[in-house]
C-alpha cells in the first residue's frame, strides 16, 4: 500500500503534507491515471493518522482535479495529461517550502461537476437592466464588505501610529510599483498564505484591478486578442475594451475555458479565474490549467492573467493552487486585491509579473508614480506584518462560513427547499442555486426586484446564450448578516415559488 | 479720463475690481486697440486711489496680454483679435462673481517676452541622460516638496477625526467621480481661487494627472492626435503615448504654442499649460488663448486641455484667469492636481469636464470605481472646508517667494550676476538662467553633475532642437531652503564661470 513517512512533514499539517505527497507522485508519474488509492480507512491505519485526515487530503487533491471519485467504489487517479513531466519538478519545488498555514475542514468537498449536463433547458433569455421602483431589502448582488467587521480600530491605531512617525517617505513621491515594505508584506503573504514564492521586486501595487489592467495592456501590446470566459465577470471585459483591445468570450465548459474554442480563437492573453470562477464557481482542476499553461507555451507573446480576485474565502480546505505556482517558464500574470478582503473603498490590488514583462515595466513605466497614497500603503504594510490581515481574514472566513450555513439551512428548511438544488457553496461569498421554472430568468429578476430582492442569473454574466444555464440564481452573500437570513429565505421563496 | 466707481466693488480688492473693469472694457470693445491707458499718477488721483493700486491692476492686465507697456510712453490696450466680441459677454459675466481673495503683490509684473528674439544662439546639442558619480548636493531638477512645511499635525488631526467618526462611507466602494464633499469643495476652491464657476456634478477625482490622462484618451478616442508644446513637459506625452495615441509636437513661439504650425497639423485634441508654461514660463496671453479657442470650435471632436499645474504658485498678482472661464462652448478640460501644493505622495488629482464630455464619462466609465481611497477623499475635503488649504497655500507662497529672493539676491551678488540673464521668476517653482558659454547644454549639464549640482536646460525638453533655447538653466528651487542656497549658488557659478 502507498506509504508516506509523516514524520518527515516538518511544519505541515498531517493532511496537508499528505495531500502534497500524493500530488507529487501523481505530478511525476509515480501514481498512474486510473490507479485506485488506499480505502481511506485502511490508509489512515497504515498511515497512522485519523480517517479524517485522509478524507481532508483526497478532497483537497479531488478538488483540484488531481484524483476523482466513483461512488461505492473510492478514489482514482486522475488522467492529468501527457505533459505532466515537464511540470513535475517545478511543483514538488515550490511544494517543499514549509507552508506552516493550515486551514479548517468541515465537511465534504466537492469534485468537478457538468453544470451543462445536470441542467440542460431549452429556453433562452434575452439580459436588460432590471429597474424597480421597490426599495432593496436583500442585495445578491453587489459585493459588500461587512461595515461591522473592518478592523477600524487597528486600522486607525496603525494609521495614527505612522502619521505620528513623520517619516519623509510619507510624502516622497512613491516608486511606481508601490513601496518596499508593503511589496515585502505581500510576498510575505503569498508565501504562507498562496504557496508563491515570489520577490517583492515582481510586485507592482496599484489604486484597484481597473487600473492595473491598464497597465498591463500598455505592457502587453494594445493589438492583442483577450480570451474572456464566457459566462465571466463583465467588468474585466468592460475594462480591457475600454483601453482599446479586442475581447474574445471563449465558452466555458466542465472544467474551464474550452481549450478547442480558444485554439480556434486568434487570442494572444487568456483571463481567467481558475480558483474560483466567477460566476459558475468552478475550481479548474490540474489537467485543465496544464492545457492552458501548454496553449500560453506555444507562442512568445501569449500570458495568461490568473484573477485570484476571491482566494480567500474557500471555505472549506487549504487555499486551491495558483497557476503561477506551477507554471515553469513565465507565462502567468498573478492579480489580486485588497478590496474583498478588506475593503474596496482602500483601492489597493497588486499583480506579479513575470521577469520578463517585469523588464518590460521598468523600462516603460519607471517614469511613472504608484497609484496608491503612500499612508495606506504603510498602514497595510504594517497591518499585514504584524498579522492582523491573517487574523482577519480568518475571523471573515468563520463569519461567512456562518452566514452561507444559516442561509442554506434556511433554504433546505423552507418549503422550496426540496425544489431547489444548491451548487459550488464551499468557495468565495456566493453560491448557486438552481431552480425549476417557466419564466425566463429576465422575469425571475424582475419579480425578484419588485419584492425587494436584487438577484442575478448565471445567464446575465452569458456573452453567448447557454441553454444550460437557465434559472440559476447567484446567490452573493457578501453583505449578508444573520438578523436579514430569514428575510431573505423568505423573499427568494417568494421568487421560486411561482 | 477712464474713470470707474470704486464703490462698486464689493468684496474685490481695489486693485482687482480696477482689473477686472479695465479688462470687461477691452473684451466689450469700448477701450480699443492702440488706446492709451492714463498715467498711473493721475489715473489714481482721479479715482482717489494709490498710485501702487494702479501699478497692480495694470501688471496683471500686461501680464494676461490685455495691455502693453512702452518705455517712458506709458500703458496701451493690446489687440486682442477680431472674434473679441464672442467672448465678451462670458468674461464680464463670470467675472462679476464675487472674487473676494486677494495677494500680494510685490514689485513689478512681466510683460510677454521674446526668448526667442533675446537670445538667438547658434549652437545644437543633443539631449542624453546624464549620469555622474558625485552625490548631488544641490537638486534644480527634481519637483520636491518641502518635508517641513507639509502640514502633519492638522493633516493627521483631521485623519483621526475622521476615523474616529467610523462613517460607512469610508468603507464604501466611492462614485466614479470621487467623493461628493471632495467635489464640492474642489468647486467652492475653484470658485474662490480660480474664477470658475463649476458645479460638482463636472468634477472627476483621480489618483494622479497620468491616472486621469488615461481616461480622457477613453472619452476622447484612441484615434485622436495630440498637439503638445514643444518644447514642454515630456512626462504627458509619455502618457499619451502610453495609452496609445499619437502626439505631436508644436513649437512654441513667444506667445505660447504656435497656431500656424498647429493649423497645419492634424491634431484633434490641444495640450496646454496656459498660465505657466513648463519649462520656458510664458504665461499665455489672451490673443492667444482667444486663437487656441477659435481652433478649438472650428470642429466638433476638437478640445483643449488646460493644464493648471502651478497655477498656485504665481507668486506676484493675482492668479492668471484659466481658459475655462472664457470657454464660451465646453472645449476646455481643465486639470489640476494636489501633488505640488500638498504632497505626490497623496495622489490626488482631478479634473472638469465640459457638459458633453461629462454625459460621455458617465455613460461610459460608470461602472469604476473612483481610484483615490475614500479616507484621503475625506480628509482632503475636510482640509480645504475648514480654510486648511488655502491657508496652506498662502504659507507657501510666502517661504517660495523668500526661497526665490534669496537665490535671486545670491544669483545677483555673485561674480557672475552680471553675466546671466534671469528670466520667468514671477510663477511656478522655477525661474530660468541665461548665460553666455562656448559649452553645448549636455556638456553644461555633465559638468554640473561632476560638481554634485543637478540641472537641466530647456533644451532637455524640447522635442525640435530650437537653437534659441540653448543655454538657458531651469532653476526648479521646489526642493530647496534657505540653508542651501549659498552653496546652490556657489555650484552654479562653478558651472557657468568656465
Amino acid at each position: 500500500m502507498l506509504t508516506y513517512s509523516m514524520d518527515d512533514r516538518k511544519n505541515n499539517s498531517l493532511y496537508d503534507y499528505l495531500y502534497k505527497c500524493i500530488k507529487r507522485d501523481i505530478m511525476s508519474g509515480k501514481l498512474v491515471s486510473g490507479q485506485k488509492l488506499p480505502s481511506k480507512r485502511n490508509f489512515a491505519k497504515n498511515l497512522g493518522v485519523s480517517v479524517i485526515t485522509i478524507e481532508n487530503a483526497y478532497s483537497q487533491l479531488a478538488a483540484e482535479g488531481f484524483i476523482f471519485s466513483v461512488e461505492k467504489k473510492g478514489y482514482f487517479v486522475a488522467k492529468i495529461g501527457e505533459s505532466v513531466g515537464k511540470y513535475a519538478e517545478n511543483i514538488t519545488a515550490s511544494d517543499c517550502g514549509e507552508d506552516e498555514r493550515t486551514y479548517n475542514v468541515n465537511g465534504n468537498n466537492q469534485s468537478c461537476r457538468k453544470l451543462s449536463e445536470q441542467f440542460a433547458e431549452n429556453e433562452g433569455t434575452k439580459k436588460c437592466a432590471i429597474e424597480s421602483d421597490v426599495p432593496t431589502k436583500i442585495d445578491f448582488v453587489s459585493n459588500i464588505v461587512n461595515f461591522d467587521k473592518f478592523p477600524f480600530s487597528t486600522w486607525s491605531k496603525l494609521t495614527r501610529e505612522i502619521l505620528s512617525e513623520q517619516d519623509e517617505g510619507l510624502l516622497r513621491s512613491a516608486p511606481v510599483k508601490g513601496i518596499l515594505e508593503l511589496r515585502q508584506s505581500i510576498a510575505d503573504y503569498l508565501y504562507n498564505f498562496r504557496g508563491l514564492n515570489v520577490t517583492p521586486e515582481r510586485i507592482v501595487i496599484g489604486s484597484g484591478t481597473e487600473y492595473l489592467y491598464g497597465i498591463l495592456v500598455q505592457l502587453l501590446g494594445r493589438d492583442k486578442i483577450y480570451a474572456m470566459e464566457d459566462p465571466g465577470y463583465s467588468k474585466v471585459m468592460y475594462v480591457l475594451n475600454g483601453n482599446g483591445v479586442k475581447c474574445s468570450p471563449i465558452p466555458m465548459d466542465e472544467y474551464g475555458m474550452n481549450i478547442e474554442s480558444l485554439n480556434e480563437s486568434r487570442a494572444d492573453i487568456v483571463h481567467l479565474t481558475p480558483s474560483h470562477h466567477f460566476p459558475t464557481g468552478i475550481v479548474m482542476p490540474i489537467q485543465r490549467r496544464l492545457e492552458l499553461l501548454e496553449w500560453a507555451y506555444g507562442k512568445e507573446d501569449r500570458y495568461l492573467i490568473e484573477d485570484d480576485y476571491d482566494c480567500e474565502f474557500r471555505l472549506q480546505g487549504r487555499p486551491i493552487q495558483t497557476m503561477s505556482e506551477i507554471d515553469a517558464r513565465g507565462k502567468v500574470i498573478y492579480i489580486n486585491t485588497f478590496s474583498k478582503t478588506l475593503a474596496p473603498s482602500l483601492r489597493i490590488s497588486y499583480m506579479v509579473l513575470p521577469n520578463e514583462l517585469m523588464d518590460r515595466f521598468e523600462s516603460m513605466m519607471g517614469y511613472m508614480s504608484c497609484t496608491v497614497p503612500n499612508l495606506e500603503q504603510y498602514v497595510l504594510a504594517r497591518f499585514m506584518g504584524r498579522g492582523y490581515f491573517e487574523r482577519h481574514i480568518n475571523r471573515m472566513r468563520v463569519f461567512y462560513r456562518g452566514i452561507r450555513d444559516e442561509l442554506l439551512g434556511g433554504i433546505k428548511e423552507s418549503n422550496y427547499g426540496s425544489k431547489v438544488k444548491i451548487m459550488e457553496e464551499n468557495s468565495g461569498l456566493h453560491f448557486l442555486v438552481k431552480i425549476r421554472s417557466n419564466m425566463s430568468d429576465e422575469a425571475l429578476v424582475r419579480r425578484a426586484s419588485a419584492c425587494g430582492l436584487k438577484i442575478a442569473c448565471l445567464s446575465d454574466y452569458e456573452h453567448t446564450p447557454n441553454l444550460s444555464n437557465r434559472h440559476v440564481i447567484i446567490v452573493n452573500y457578501s453583505g449578508m448578516s444573520s438578523d436579514n437570513i430569514p428575510e431573505a429565505v423568505k423573499l427568494l421563496g417568494e421568487v421560486i415559488d411561482n
